[in-house]
């Protein structure tokens, strides 16, 4: 078994004894993959790893998923498969007698676990009572490890890239859906690992919602561009958002992009062990409130960046988390002028033993293109 | 409002008052996209949208989400936003108020809707029985109208164009990632609608896991390679897969090739009104069992194809379910020898007044490469 794995595992159970956690119940998704290695899909055929504490998990996955499951999986596990035709139910029922799940406490996951397999689990696992096992999963996961900040590094690389390329095809007349497209392309051309997601681009007034879908409106002179590309290297994340100038622009977009320059700096700066995640949101947000634009602030400052595009931790007002050495966030103000446009700059940082390191290195002076 | 929607909106109304399900609350999806013309993400911030049967939709949703949501609504909705700093509580709370929601009936979404939204209905209306609503929304959505036709033949042909220009790359020392890259580079280009997905593509041994991860295993002389590639234009699915052969192949490989060939054939001519989605399963199943290759076809025949790359009707065995004109399914029989390879040959079929339309015109003969 690999040493990462049997550590990662080491670990679920020593924080399972100590949250009375009897068996933890983890479906497809970032859980998953880092105790066991597996990137499997959410269907309607239901995959369930459940974890005992004291014992190697039990895998139920549906009968075709076996072949990829065990060329995959970096960790001990027993198989439960269930054809098509016969479905899941009696998988459900030798898992529940082999766990002897009955009455138990089972953590499951807030954040993924459909009605699907809860209801799966009450039938099979009478009398169990369930518990919202993210807490605990995702303080597992917050500190990164040498090997994952590798991979973030690797993925911001192939990022940074896939920007200059499409800087250079910025100009009037071009629609957003052609720089997405020229931007997943120079992901593929750039990484031979994970294929890239569809990223954001938002000219002129679409830049003023800040999760616009990216549409075939033409970029025109005066625009404001904003581009949020994502994509993976070994599972994790890369996440930024540059916003360009096509040839001149009104003085208060000009404005704001200062502003919100001004604001990513602050947020950057005050990065350290020690502090508390909010304090990293207010440091942005008071930068963008003095200047008279909060209420165009109109979400939080950043989210944590893993094998998720957003974890823990959340850099929002009201969350008293201390950083620590090894956790890895996005630092992104944004203003957003309905009907005129938006400014979001979005960098990726990693929380170092004295401060912070940017691991963004595109230029954030505004770019007239 | 759009009248296909307005259509819609009614049909559930109907369907709810005879299902007497007082309250369907829908997650992002494709019944979201289906019954409102939004194209929501799921994430950490709640997106719920609540349809009482007799009056417009409520939905709930993240501030930053609501200049999208207005901008790509087809029907009318209240909307109840909520910031990041104070999280969805109180838009919950007036949700379940103005909706009056305390004891009453609400469908939920088996394969979408997870513990967190759940947990957050059960604390605000108390009270409540929550029924299963995939049934009722599922009927609403199997049968196609003429537009979503249109735009699957449209999918189909763009998918099409990929694998032509993928095939022309297929030769020893090429790996699968690039193939998969070309694959993903070709839909870029032919369609400047929805962006593509990951096709998968799994060559020699890694054909035999019908779900394989495709790998940087390089294209060797005698290999099959298995491609399977699905996009979507105007939101719906093309989900196509080809078996090709590399130079020379071993005798029993082109002879699964050919039981797969006939199998296809078998099930898409008995496709018809009136016949059900079982039968189908059967006519491909009793080819492979015959050649006495059953034990080596490890899933169902197909699936429905619409919104969802998955979605009924399910053509597999105990699926009594009778075909009517208008339904669109995959018919996808494949054989799979562990350690040596798979075969599995995908169509897109749609059934009409008389009979079935096959919507893939790629070839199905063993091409050598």
């Amino acid at each position: 078994m690999n040493r990462t794995y049997e550590q990662r595992l080491k670990r679920l159970a020593r924080a399972q004894r100590e949250g009375r956690v009897d068996v933890m119940a983890i479906v497809p998704g970032a859980n998953l993959r880092y105790l066991t290695g597996l990137a499997m899909d959410t269907s309607e055929r239901i995959t369930l790893a459940l974890f005992p504490f004291d014992a190697p998990p039990l895998l139920l996955l549906p009968e075709l998923e076996a072949p990829r499951a065990e060329a995959n999986l970096e960790t001990e596990a027993s198989l439960y498969t269930y054809s098509d035709e016969e479905g899941p139910d009696a998988a459900f029922q030798r898992v529940a007698r082999d766990l002897d799940l009955k009455g138990k406490t089972i953590g499951v996951e807030h954040l993924r676990m459909r009605l699907l397999e809860l209801r799966q689990l009450e039938q099979y696992a009478p009398g169990c009572q369930f518990v919202d096992g993210e807490p605990l999963l995702s303080r597992l996961r917050i500190i990164k490890d040498d090997e994952e900040i590798k991979a973030m590094r690797r993925a911001s690389e192939v990022n940074e890239e896939t920007f200059r390329q499409v800087m250079a095809q910025i100009r009037p007349g071009v629609t957003e859906l052609v720089l997405a497209e020229t931007w997943q392309k120079a992901a593929l051309d750039a990484d031979g690992d994970d294929l890239p997601e569809t990223p954001i681009v938002a000219s002129g007034p679409n830049g003023a919602s800040p999760h616009s879908t990216t549409s075939s409106r033409r970029i025109e002179p005066g625009d404001l561009v904003v581009i949020d590309g994502f994509l993976r290297s070994q599972g994790y994340y890369s996440d930024v958002t540059r916003t360009y100038a096509v040839g001149e622009i009104d003085e208060e977009l000009e404005l704001i992009y200062s502003i919100v320059q001004e604001a990513n700096s602050a947020a950057r700066e005050i990065v350290r062990p020690g502090i508390k995640a909010q304090e990293v949101d207010a440091a942005a947000r008071q930068v963008i409130e003095k200047a008279g634009y909060g209420e165009y602030f109109i979400h939080r400052t950043g989210h944590g960046l893993g094998l998720e595009i957003h974890e823990p931790p959340y850099i929002v007002q009201g969350n008293d988390l201390t950083l620590r050495p090894g956790m890895t966030f996005t630092v992104e103000p944004g203003i957003y002028l309905p009907g005129r446009g938006g400014v979001r700059i979005e960098d990726n940082v990693l929380v170092t033993e004295d401060g912070c390191e940017t691991l963004t290195t595109l230029p954030r002076e505004l770019e007239r293109l």
